[in-house]
C-alpha cells in the first residue's frame, strides 16, 4: 500500500524533473532497474516537448543498437468489453507471474484518454496487492491527442520496460474502438475476455476482434455461473473453428477462468506458454516482429505525411467546400480528390 | 451468341476509338442507353491517357451535377472462393433480374489482372445466355498497376452503368485478397457464396469477409449435396449469429441455392429485396453510400499523397536504407520514420 502510493507519487514527480539526465545515464539506470529513472524515461516518452522528444529518441536509440532490448519477451494485448472485469483479471495473472518469480510490466491504451485526459488503470490503486510487487511495473495510459500518438508512446514504453528486465508485458484496452488493432499490432499475444452467457457483450466490441483473438477466455466463471461459462465457452469454440486459420497457424483456445477467485489462471497462463512454444517452432513470433516492425515504420509515415497535408490551410479550405458536395454525390470522390491534391505545394506524380 | 461476339468485339474496338465525343454527347448517349458510347465511357474511365481521364471526369462531373445518376439503384458485391462457382451464379441471378424485367450490370474487380493483365468475366462467354439480353451489361475487370486504381475504375463505371439505366449491378470479385475490402466500400449488399460442406474453403478466404456478408449463400446445393448445403448452413447460421451486429443493424442471413439448377435464386432475391427494405427503412441505405463517398474521397487523397511520397528519389534511397535496419530491430519503428521524412522536400509539422 505504502509501495503503491509512492509509485503514484513517482508517476506525478517525474513530470516535473527539472535536471535531465543524458541518454547514456538513462540507459545505464534502466538496464539496472532503476524503477525513477525508467519512470522518468517513459515521461520522456509520452512528453510533447521537443527536447524531451529528443532525448526519449536518443534514449531509444541506444538501447536498441546495445542490444539492451531482449527479444525474447511476450507482449500479451489484452481486451474486453466494459464489466468483463478486466482490473481484476490483469492483477490475478500478474499476480500469478510474479508468483513465478517473473518480472511483470502493466501498460494500457485508452483511447478516451484523448478526451477526458483520464485513463485506464487510472483504477491503478485496485490492483493494490501487484502493485506492491518488486517484480511488477504499472504505468497507465498516455494521454494524447490521436490514438496514432498514444499507441507509438506505449510501444516505445514497451522497448524501454523490456529493457528493464520485465520479461512479460500486459497491455490492455478497451473493446470498443480502433485501439485493438494497436495494440494487436505491437504484441505477440492476443487475449479476448468474455463474460459467461450468450457472447451478448459482443454488442459492445467491434467487429474483427474475435478474429484477432489467439486465446479467448471467459471470466467470472465462479458460484451460479459456472455453468454459462461452460455453456459460453463452447459457443465460442464452435465459433472459432469457423474463422478462416490464424496466419500463425496457431488455431483460437477458448478457457474458462475467474480472476476472482483465481482459477484457470495457471492453466491459461500453460496456453500462453504453448502458443508461445508454437510461434517460436514455427517462426512466426520472430516473422510477426519483423512485421510489425515494418507496420509501424510505415503506418508512422503515413501518420505524419496525412497529418501535414491535412493540416495545410490551402488543403483545408478545398476540404471544406468539397466535403459537403462529396457526400451529396454532387461530384465524384476522385474528381474531388485531385483538386485537393492540387492546394498541396508539391508536384505529385500522378498514379497509373 | 453472335450477340456475346458483338459485345466482346465491342469491347476490343472502343480502345481503338480514333475521333472521340464530347462529354455532352456521351452523357446524352448514355443517359439514352446507347451502349457504344457508354462502352466507349468506360474505357475512357479505364484508360490511363491524361486526355481521356480528363474527358472521363468531365463525362462523370456531367451526369452527376445533372442528377442523371439515379439513388435508387442496387449495388450487390459477390465474393467467394475459387471453385464456388461464382460466373454460373451470377449468371442464374442475372437471368432472373432479367425475366423480372431489371436492367442489370455485371462489373468485377480482379486484383490478379495487375500481373496478368488478364481478368475474371473473361469467361463472360459462359455466360451466354445473359450475355445476349438486351437488359444486361457485362464488363470484365480492368487491369491497372494498383488495387486501387482498379478499384477506382470500377467504382466510377457503376456510376456510368447507372447513369444508363441498368438498376441492379453485380461486382464480382475473389476472395483471395484485399479486393474485398475495396468491392464492400462501393456497394450496399454484400453476398458471400459457400460451398456445401465443413467451411473448408474458408481456407482460401481472407479473415474479416464472413463479417462483411450481409447474405451467405451456400451454392451447389444440387444432387447428393443437398444434405451438406443443408448441414453447412446450419453451420453458418450458427456462425453468424455470433459476430457482432453489423453497422446496418441487419442480421446476416444465410440461404441456399443451386446457380446450376436455378433453385433457390428467386428465394435469395426476396430476401435481398428485404435486405434493401431494411436499409431504406433505417436510413442506412442513404448513410452508407454517403459514408462510402466520403471514404474513397480519404482514400484517393490518401492514395496519391503515399504514393508521390514512396516514388520521390530521396525517399526511396532512404527507405531502402533504414528499411533492413528496422526489420532487424536496430533502429526505433518511429526514429526511421522520421529520417525518411526529412528526406521530402516538404516541412511537415510534428504531430502531438
Amino acid at each position: 500500500m505504502d509501495r503503491n502510493r509512492t509509485l503514484v507519487r513517482t508517476f506525478r514527480h517525474t513530470t516535473m524533473a527539472k535536471a535531465l539526465n543524458t541518454a547514456e545515464e538513462y540507459a545505464k539506470g534502466i538496464r539496472e532497474g532503476n524503477r525513477v529513472l525508467l519512470g522518468q524515461a517513459i515521461t520522456l516518452v509520452e512528453s510533447a516537448r521537443p527536447e524531451h522528444q529528443q532525448l526519449a529518441n536518443q534514449l531509444i536509440g541506444l538501447l536498441l543498437s546495445e542490444g539492451a532490448v531482449p527479444s525474447q519477451t511476450l507482449r500479451i494485448g489484452i481486451t474486453g468489453a466494459p464489466g468483463v472485469g478486466k482490473s481484476t483479471f490483469i492483477e490475478a495473472l500478474g499476480n500469478y507471474l510474479t508468483s513465478l518469480g517473473k518480472r511483470v510490466a502493466v501498460l494500457a491504451i485508452d483511447p478516451s484518454s484523448q478526451i477526458s485526459k483520464g485513463s485506464i488503470l487510472g483504477d491503478k490503486t485496485r490492483m493494490e496487492q501487484l502493485a506492491a510487487s518488486d517484480l511488477a511495473f504499472i504505468r497507465p495510459s498516455p494521454a494524447g491527442n490521436s490514438l496514432g500518438g498514444v499507441a507509438r508512446k506505449t510501444r516505445e514504453t514497451i522497448l524501454l520496460v523490456e529493457a528493464a528486465g520485465y520479461e512479460i508485458v500486459l497491455i490492455e484496452t478497451v473493446g470498443v474502438g480502433q485501439s485493438e488493432t494497436a495494440v494487436h499490432s505491437m504484441t505477440d499475444l492476443f487475449l479476448l475476455l468474455l463474460l459467461p452467457g450468450a457472447g451478448d457483450e459482443l454488442q459492445g466490441i467491434k467487429r474483427g476482434i474475435v478474429e484477432m483473438a489467439d486465446i479467448l477466455c471467459v471470466n467470472k466463471a465462479e458460484g451460479d455461473r459456472v455453468q454459462l461459462a461452460k455453456q459460453a465457452s463452447v459457443y465460442y469454440s464452435n465459433a472459432t473453428h469457423l474463422l478462416p486459420p490464424a496466419q500463425s497457424g496457431w488455431a483460437p483456445q477458448v478457457l474458462r477462468c475467474s480472476a476472482q477467485e483465481g482459477t484457470g489462471i495457471k492453466e491459461l497462463w500453460e496456453t500462453m506458454e504453448k502458443f508461445r512454444a508454437h510461434v517460436q517452432d514455427n517462426n512466426f513470433f520472430a516473422e510477426n516482429r519483423r512485421q510489425q516492425a515494418a507496420w509501424w515504420f510505415q503506418e508512422s509515415i503515413r501518420d505524419s505525411l496525412l497529418s501535414a497535408f491535412f493540416q495545410h490551410p490551402e488543403v483545408r479550405q478545398q476540404l471544406q467546400y468539397l466535403e459537403p458536395l462529396v457526400l451529396q454525390g454532387k461530384i465524384s470522390p476522385f474528381a474531388a480528390a485531385e483538386q485537393v491534391l492540387g492546394a498541396f505545394p508539391v508536384r505529385l506524380n500522378k498514379e497509373d
